[in-house]
C-alpha cells in the first residue's frame, strides 16, 4: 500500500568523518552517494560544496562527531546549511556517534550542557529531522528540538554474544559506573546473566578510581561482559578490570557502541591479557592500525539504512529505537 | 558593594499548591507576598488575578506541580503570562516541586518526553528563569530554554543525618533503582557510607520487582538509608523495605525530597515497623493527617529564598545548587 | 483531478473528552480511529500513548476543552507533542469546543488574555493547523499563528428552525448580550426575523442583571428565539427569560452551539416552563441524565468531517466556516 | 520610594503622521522630542535616521496610522528597527491611532486578519511594548505578543459631556452599529443614560443600510449621543443621524475617539443640522480647514504622557487603561 | 523520472505593480492567474481578497518593489499572510525588483538596515521562498532566512549585444562606481572587452560627482557599455556620460537591468545624443509615455517561469541564477 | 550625567585565540580579565569553565576567528552560552577577526553564505550584543539579528600614514580588487590621495591573476599603498605587486587590518624587495618569528575599550564605528 522508497526523492551524502560508513548506508539503501567537495580558505575558514542538487529533495548529511570534532561539528553545520537556503524539503542529520551527548548535565558551575548547545545549533542550521545511535544517556532525547530517533546496537551485540553461548553462573554483564547501571541492567537481563555495577569516581578526565561492593557483588562468576557506551582512552575501563581480576575474574569481555580508542587507549588494552575480547561498531571509523586482533567491529551501516527507509516509508522504527533501554 | 535587595523591586506570588512554602520564602526575605485571585468561571475555565502591579518589577511565582497536577500546571503557565503580558521585567518560576522532571525520556513508542514539553511551556508563558530542587535526572536542567538553577535539599539531609551520629559499619545507604544509584552514591560519600543499589524491575506504574545483588551487597548492614527523589504511592520503596529487611536489615531510613505520599503510601509505610524515620522536605505540602509520628519534614524555604538573594543580588548560587551530584 | 481521500495518509485520535464525536468524524470518513492509552502514573501525572504509528502521516487529534477543562488541555497538548516529535508531517488540533476563547480581552488588571495564551502553548506543543466551531468572538481566530479553521452550525439550526416553519410577526431573535448582538443579527437575517439585544449586566460569573431596552424591542412577539454560543450554568439565559416572560413572550426557544448545562443549568432551564425547546449541537459529550426531553441536539460530526476531507483534497471549506458572522 | 523620572534615560521620536501630539507629549512629560530626518531616495525607498544616540536608552516612537497608512507604516517599522539595531534598551511604539484594529477578523474567504499581521510585523521590527488608544474591538489586545496597553479616551468624554449637563429622560447614547454596542453600553451606564443600538447592514465600504429596531428603541428621547470609535467618511454615521432625525430626535452628539473626516466626511456632516456638536480628540492630526465650528477635539497627549510616566516608574495604569470596557 | 509540473497543484496571483509580468510567467507556465481584489477601506487601510483557494497549494505571488514603494511592499505581504493563514503548502514571494535591496549597510548613524529588515518581515509575513532579480549587491542574498533564489537577466544583455557585434578595440565596459565595479567586471569578461570603473562621490540622494581615473582607463575607446543594476532618475549616468565624452567616448550604450526612470530621468537622458541605446528589463512596469525610442526592453517573464518550473520540478536552476556574479 | 563605569557590573573573559588583546581591552577598561579553564575530554570534546560568576552581569568574551577556526568559533559559542546559562544579564560577543565575514555570498551553487550561518549559530548560542572589525564587505553586518557595532581602525592607518608625509603626485592607494575598491576609495579620499584598482581573477583559492587597465591607473606613481581587509596567505597581493613592479612603482605600502600571515605569507612578502612597510593590527595575534623588521603593528585594544565604554555608558560610538565606509 506504501508507495515505494524512490531513490530519485533523496540525496545522500557524507562529511568526512566516516565516509566509509556514509557509503554502507547508502549501498544497502541502493541509492548513490553524492560527492562533496571539502577544503580550506588562505584564512583556515572550512569551504563546503555539495556536488548534487537538493532542491525540493529529502537530504541525508551522515556525520560522526569523531576528532577533530569541532572541524567535524562545523562541516555537518555547514552542509546543513547548504541543503536548508537550496530549498532541500526535509534535511535529515545523520549523527552515527554524537560525542557531546556525554556533556548532558552541569556537573560543576559556569559550565555549558553542551549536548543541549549542539542540538541548538543543529535545528538553527537547518536540521528537521536527527537519527543517531546510543546517546550517553536517554535523557540527551529531549535536548532536540526536532524529531530524533536514536538507534540502538544493543540487539546486535546480543545476538553476537548469544551466538557464542552463555552461562548465567559463570558470566555475569558489569556496568563501569553507575551511570551506565540502568542500560546495562537491561542488557544483562535480556542475556539472561546478573548485573554488577561498579562505583566509578572520577579524579580527572582521564584517571579513575574503582570503589565500592563491585568485590561482593562478582564473587564467583569468571566471565564478566563489561558494558559501556563508548571507550576514548580506555583508562577506566582498564582501571576496572584490574579490579576484576583482582577479585577473581578470569576472562573479559569489552562491549561498547562507540569506540574510539584514543591516545594509549590500544596500549592499556593490550596489557591486560584477561581481555580476551572487544566488540564494538563502526559508528566511529578506526585506522586499520587500531584494530586488534580481539577486536570484533559489528556493523551497523544496515541499522541506518532499515532506519532510514522505515522512516521514508512511514512505517515505524520502534525495533531499531533505543527507548531509554540502553 | 552589591546593591541590597530592594523589597520594592520584586513582588511574589503564590500558586494554590504550596502557599504556606511560598510565604515562608517571603518572610525570610521580608517582602510581603502579594495576593492573587482564583476561582473558574462557570465552564471550568481557571481565572487567576495578581493582586498588585507588575509593571517593571522581577515577579516571583511559587508553585509546586502537586495534584492536582493540570490545574497546578495551568495556574501557572497563566500567571507568568499575566507578569509577562503586564510588562514585568523578569519572570520568575519557583517550582520546587516539577513533578514531570520524571517523564525524561522515550521508554516506549509515541509517548512524549513531558518535561521538554512542560519547559517549553513555561517559556512560551513568560518564564525567563527557573528555581526548581532535585531534578528526578540530573539531564533535565537540559531541557530548559531559560536560565535554571535546580537547587538540592542534600545538604540539609546531610547536617541532619550526621547529627543524629552514622556508623559506617553499621549504616549504608541504598539506592532504590540503578537510575538514582548516580546521585545516591554522591551521597553515602559525603556521608562516609557505603552504597548499594537495587535493581527495580518496574511492572506497572505501581508495582515494581527488586532483584538483582541487593542481598551480596547489605550483607553485614544493619541500618539502610533508603535515599530517593520523590515518594508517591511507596510501592517501590515499601517492596525495597521487605527484600532488606529478608536480607538481615534491622532498621530503615528513608530519605526523599519530595514526600507526596498519595494513596496507599501511609498504609504502607505504617505497614513495615523496621521503617523507623522517614525525612523529607516541604516542597510538597502535606495535610496534618499524612504527617506520621515517624516522619520528619526540613523545611527549605530559606534555601529558595537565599538562591532568590544571591540571584538578586547578582552573587553565585553554587553551594545551593545541585551540579548533577544528587 | 484532486487526489482521493487516502485513508492509509491519515491518523485519527481522541483525547478522552468527547470519544464519541472523534467516532463520528472517523466513521464519516471511512477512517478508523486509532487507540490512545491514557493513565496517570502514581503522582498525578498524565500519561498518553498514541496506539499507531504516526510518522510522516497526516494528524488529527479530537478534543473538547470540557471539564475538566485543565486535564483535558494537558491531554491534548501532550498527544500534539508526541504526534510532532514522532515525526508526523502535519498535526490538525480539531478542538470542537475552544472553553478559552471566552477569556478573549483584558476586561480587569492583571489577568491574562487566556485564549491568546493557549492558541501559543498549542503551537508550541506542535500543531500546525486547529479546526475549532463558533468560537466566542470571531477575532479570537486573530489569536492563532497556525491556519486556523472555525467551523459553524449555525446552517444546522437555521435549516431545523425552517423546517418548523417561522412567522416573522411571531417570532424574533434575542441576543442575550450587546457582545453577541453582531452573530445573532446575522442569524436573526438570514431567518428573515427581527432581531432584538438584551443588555446584560454581569454581577459574578453567575449572576446577571437584564436591563435595557429589551422590553420595547420585544413588544408583540410571541416567540423568542435566543441564540448564544455556550450555555454553562445557564444563569443568563435563565435571567433573560423571566424578562422576556415578563414582557409579554409566551414561548422561548434556546439555541446554543456549546450546550455544557453545567452545575443548576438543567433545573434552572426546567423551572421556566416556556422555554419549550432548546437546540444545541454535540461539540460537548452531554450524560444521558442531563439530556431533557426538550433538547434537539443536532449532531456535528458531519461537519468536521467534511471540512477535515475538503482540507485533505485542498478544496475550499468556505461554506463551512464562519466568516465572523455568527 | 521610586526613582524619579529621569530625562537622560529616555528617548522621543516622532514619525510624520502627528507630530503635533508627539510634541504634547514630549512637554507635558518635560523631554526634549529629539529630531528624525525623514526622506525619499530616488527610486521611492524611504529613508529615516534618528537625530540623537539611542544607546542603552528607552526610546519611544510616537506614530499614528493615519494617511498616507502604508508610508507611515513603514516609517514606524524602520524607526523601530533602527532603534532595535542601535541597542536601545526598550523600545515602546506610542500608536494613538492604529487604524488596521479594524481588520480584526475573516468575515470573507482569503482575506487577512491585518491587525494581527501588522502586530506581528511591528515585533519583527522590535518593538517591545505597544501603547494605543482605543482599538476598534478589545480582542486586538490580544493579537500583540508583546505587552500592550490600550488607553481610553472614555473619562475625556464623559467628563465634558457631564460638564454640559445631562438628562436621563432626554438624552440617549446610541451605538451605531451592534458590534459597538458592548462599549457604548459601558459608556451609557456610566453617563446614567439607556442605549440604543443600531443595526447597520454594510452594502459596500462606504455605503451603509440602518435597519433594526432603532426606531422602538428611541422614541420618547430628544437627544442623542452617538458613540463610536472613529468617523472616517462619516457614512454610517450619517446615515444613521438620518434615521435618527425621521424617529423623533431633535438634536445629535458624535462622539468619536479617531476622528479622520476623511473625503466627503465634512461636507456629509455639515449636511445635517441636527449634528449640533462632534466630539473627538487629537490621536489623528486634523488640518485646519476640516475643523468645523461644530467640533470639540479634546487632546490626549496628556493621557499618553501619564501612561508612558506611570510605566516608566512603575506604577500602575490602570485607570488610563481600557479594560475592554470601551 | 520526474513528475510534471501539475497546473492545479499551484496558483499564481499579481500584485498591483507589474501585472503584466505576472501575466507572461503565468502564460509562459501555462497556468491561469488567479484574480485578486485590491481596494482601501475608507481610513486608507488596505484591503485585499485572493480569488481562488490556496488551500495546500504553491502559491506564487508576483509582486515588484516600485512607486508607490510602501503600498506595494504592504500589499504583498498581505498576500503572504492571507496564503500562510489559508493553509497554502509553501508561499513563494517573487519579487522581481527588490527596491530595498540598495539599502544594504549602515553608512551613517542611526540608519536601518531596511534590505534585512525587509526580508524579515516577508518571513514574518509568510513567505518561505524568495525569487528576485539582480540583487545591489550580492550579499543581500545572506538577509534572507528562507531560501533565496536571486535570477540574472545578465545572459540576455550578453546575447543582445554580442548579436549586434563587438570589437574589444573600440567597445568597453564601464562601471559607474566601485560598488558595481565587481559585477561589472564579470560582465566585461564575459563579453571579453576591457574594464573601467569610475569614482562616483555621492553629493545627495539625486546628485553625485565623477571624478578619479575614468579619464586614463576610457583613453583609446569609442563606445562604452555602462553596466547598471539600476537607473531611478538617472542623475549619476548622465553624470558619468558627460565625464566619458569629455574624454573621447563617442558612443554610449546604457545597460540596467531595473529601469524605473523616475523624475527628470527621461529628459536626462534624452538630452544627451551620444546615448544611442537603453537595454533594460520589464522587472518594473513601464508606462507608454517613458519607452524613448533608443529603448530596448528586454523580457524576463520566461526567466521566472524557467526558475520556478525547474524549483517545481525539483531540477537545479544553477543557469538562471546570479551566483553573486552581476 | 552619566553613571559611571562600573567594574564590578562587568565581567570580562578571553578565548584562547588573542589572550593579549582581551588584555589591552581589560586593562584599558581598569577591570580583570577573569580567567577560563579549557581543556578537552579524552573524546575531543571541548570543556570551557568560566572563572568568575556571571549572574546578572554584563558579560564580554573577546574570540578572534583565527586558525583553528572551528575549535576557536565552538570555544566561543559554548563560552556564549554558559554566559546566557547561567544568567548572564547581557553577553557581548566580541571578535575582533570575524574570518567567515568572506563567505559573504553564493558565488557559486550549493555552497553556504557562511558568514549568515555563523551571524545565526552566535545568536542561538546566547550573544545579544556583537563587536568586530573591518567585515570583509560592510553588507555582512545586516547578517546579524542583534545589535552589532563593525569598528574601524581606518582612523589609526590614516594617521599613522599622514604622520610620515605624503604626496598626492608620488602616492596612491591601490584597491587590490573591485569587491575592495569601495572602501579604498574612501580611505583614498581622507589621505588625499588617488586611487587606482586592479581586477583580480581568483584562479584557485590561493592563486590569482591580476589582469585590466591597473597599468594605465598607475603610470606616474611612485609608491603605492596597496589597502586591503585581510592578508592571509600573501597570495594575491604578492601578485599585485610584481604588476606594480612592473608597471614602474618602486616602493610599496601594505596596509590590512587582519594581518594573518599564514603558511607561505612571510617568504612571499620578504622575496619582493619594495614592499618596504606592512602596516597591521593585532586582532590577529601573531608570534614573534612571523613579525618581519618591516612590519607595523598598530594596536587596537583601545579602540575596542573605547567601544566597549561608550556602549556601557550609553554613548554614541559612531566615530569608531565603520559605517560601511571601510
Amino acid at each position: 500500500m506504501d508507495k515505494q522508497f524512490d531513490p530519485d526523492d533523496v540525496r545522500f551524502f557524507s562529511g568526512r568523518s566516516n565516509p566509509q560508513l556514509a557509503e554502507d548506508i547508502a549501498r544497502t539503501l541502493n541509492v548513490p552517494l553524492s560527492s562533496t567537495h571539502f577544503s580550506r580558505f588562505s584564512n583556515d575558514n572550512l569551504f563546503v560544496q555539495l556536488g548534487d542538487s537538493v532542491r525540493g529533495r529529502k537530504v541525508y548529511i551522515v556525520q560522526s562527531l569523531t576528532p577533530p570534532v569541532s572541524d567535524h561539528l562545523l562541516e555537518l553545520l555547514m552542509m546543513l546549511d547548504i541543503a536548508k537556503s537550496a530549498a532541500a524539503r526535509e534535511v535529515h542529520a545523520i549523527i552515527p556517534y554524537f560525542s557531546y551527548a556525554r556533556s548532558d548535565k552541569k556537573d560543576a558551575p559556569r559550565i555549558s550542557i553542551t549536548a543541549r548547545l549542539v542540538a541548538d545549533l543543529l535545528q538553527t542550521a537547518g536540521a528537521t529531522h536527527v537519527m543517531t545511535m546510543t546517546l550517553h544517556s536517554p535523557q540527551v532525547h529531549g535536548f532536540f528540538g526536532v524529531p530524533t530517533d536514536p538507534l540502538t546496537a544493543r540487539m546486535e551485540f546480543e545476538a553476537y554474544l548469544k551466538a557464542k553461548g552463555l552461562d548465567a553462573k559463570r558470566d555475569l554483564v558489569v556496568a563501569p559506573d553507575m551511570g551506565q547501571a540502568k542500560s546495562a541492567v537491561r542488557f544483562a537481563r535480556s542475556l539472561g546473566l546478573s548485573i554488577a555495577s561498579a562505583d566509578k569516581e572520577r579524579v580527572s578526565d582521564t584517571e579513575v578510581r574503582i570503589g565500592g561492593m563491585i568485590g561482593r557483588q562478582i564473587r564467583g562468576f569468571a566471565h564478566a561482559i563489561v558494558y559501556d557506551d563508548e571507550i576514548a582512552t580506555a583508562g577506566s575501563v582498564t582501571e576496572l578490570s584490574e579490579v576484576l581480576v583482582e577479585n577473581g575474574i578470569q576472562r573479559i569481555t569489552m562491549v561498547c557502541t562507540h569506540g574510539l580508542f584514543l591516545g594509549p587507549a590500544i596500549e592499556r588494552l593490550k596489557a591486560i591479557p584477561q581481555i580476551t575480547e572487544i566488540i564494538t561498531t563502526n559508528t566511529v571509523a578506526l585506522p586499520p592500525e587500531k584494530v586488534l586482533p580481539t577486536m570484533t567491529i559489528l556493523p551497523v551501516g544496515h541499522l541506518f539504512a532499515d532506519a532510514i527507509r522505515l522512516n521514508y516509508l512511514r512505517r515505524s522504527i520502534g525495533e531499531l529505537f533505543t527507548f531509554a533501554e540502553e
